[in-house]
């Protein structure tokens, strides 16, 4: 059977929509700064609700699209057959949480392993970076242009301070000369955004050592959109299974990057 | 002579609100993204006119008050006797240049070396940080509470991955330990927002080896208002005159940080 993919994007779309209005309405305002108290409880019951929702529209649209989402709600996946979707309520739950905003709504719809739509929706800014596999990548109804190669001197990194510590997960002298070697790093506290900004050039490189399928799904496929690249951190690809290193950026970042600091060293 | 503070005041908003239609007009749209190839220039250009059109019209209201800006077209100062106006036309130029976001207006006004008036202008979302010594502090028309206690555990720092590598300001093992005890950590790359984020409780402290008096001038009197602390690492104040280390937060958040992980160290 043939999937009309853009039939799906309006409906993912019109979910998004409706799950960032439920959001935002949770707020007493978007600045929401006297909320704090009880923002755990809510952020926990957001969580749930948002993805329940999803999974429910989801099996009403299609009942032979599975689902695999961060809080359980959906199927338990081991492989990526069929028509998947795969979808983070919240990402950036500490930010949510504490910040209200910085947070966004992550949904990556998946045929046979492969990535055919993507959306990341910042709930507070109003802003939905969107991507349909060959079709380009869009931040709201602008077309992001595809990314042109960029010096590591003058890249910004994503790349959490957490990383350059000592560390379990990584070696001790990875990262530090890669930090000295750019021109910037930032963190913002949501995969999700990190992504998208790297889809949009504002970065040009995101690493970090574990990530969830919830986590990159939906910027997966907008990324790559424009031409950027997505791995884990040992140049392979991110099984979207199980937890995992990542590596997104520019492909001249990319290239440069894994060339130099990261291979064989990993 | 008694300055009256609110005139000066409604001057500095009104000068701040015509820098920001200013930028907002050199991007082709707030979003931007096709504008990079010539926006080093565009930076250059716009950091200059900016602060020229501040010393011109601070000049014009009053003669006697004093100007300290990043680009120098203000005053040579050693001193803060009588009014100075401590002007950063655009903090955070590198997210100006690569993001078109997530940069500020950051002005002060002190008296004596006394902080009367502070301003945060983030420009694309049109967030204006501000407060008067005395009369608490804003977002816009909302009053910024006063901060509350936070646990360590549970706070969210904004600390650079530069800091905690190999450096040659910071003993290696200063920052690591911190940066494991705390929930998260962040990096926005404009100082004057990562102080009005602390201000808001978005973020619980804010931590880097060197900024000027311009960096901070603005933050400053605003995070007081709302109770934070601002110092320098060594827990001294920043001088307002040269560049020095800086260490702002919350107070429960300064006071630990400061005794467990700071002093004696740097």
């Amino acid at each position: 059977m043939t999937i009309n993919w853009d039939e799906v994007d309006g409906f993912a779309r019109g979910l998004i929509s409706n799950a960032g209005e439920t959001i935002r309405k949770s707020f007493s305002s978007t600045l929401s700064i006297e909320t704090k108290s009880n923002v755990n409880d809510l952020v926990t019951n957001m969580d749930k609700e948002i993805e329940q929702y999803f999974v429910k529209q989801v099996n009403d649209f299609d009942s032979s699209h599975k689902i695999m989402g961060e809080e359980g709600y959906g199927d338990s996946l081991t492989t990526l057959d069929g028509v998947v979707w795969i979808i983070d309520p919240i990402d950036g739950t500490m930010n949510f949480v504490h910040q209200q905003r910085n947070f966004a709504i992550s949904v990556g719809v998946y045929h046979n392993g492969i990535g055919m739509l993507g959306y990341i929706y910042d709930v507070v800014a109003d802003e939905l970076y969107h991507a349909q596999k060959g079709k380009g990548a869009f931040l709201n109804q602008t077309q992001i242009p595809h990314l042109k190669p960029v010096n590591l001197t003058e890249a910004i990194l994503a790349l959490n301070a957490t990383w350059v510590t000592k560390h379990d997960k990584v070696p001790y002298e990875v990262f530090g000369p890669l930090v000295h070697k750019v021109r910037g790093t930032r963190s913002y506290g949501s995969a999700a955004l990190e992504l998208a900004y790297v889809a949009c050039g504002r970065l040009d490189g995101y690493l970090t050592m574990r990530l969830s399928p919830w986590d990159i799904a939906g910027g997966k496929v907008i990324l790559e959109e424009v031409g950027g690249v997505v791995t884990n951190l040992k140049n392979g690809p991110h099984t979207l299974i199980e937890k995992d290193s990542l590596f997104a950026g520019n492909p001249s970042v990319h290239k440069e990057i894994y060339n130099d600091y990261l291979k064989g060293k990993l």
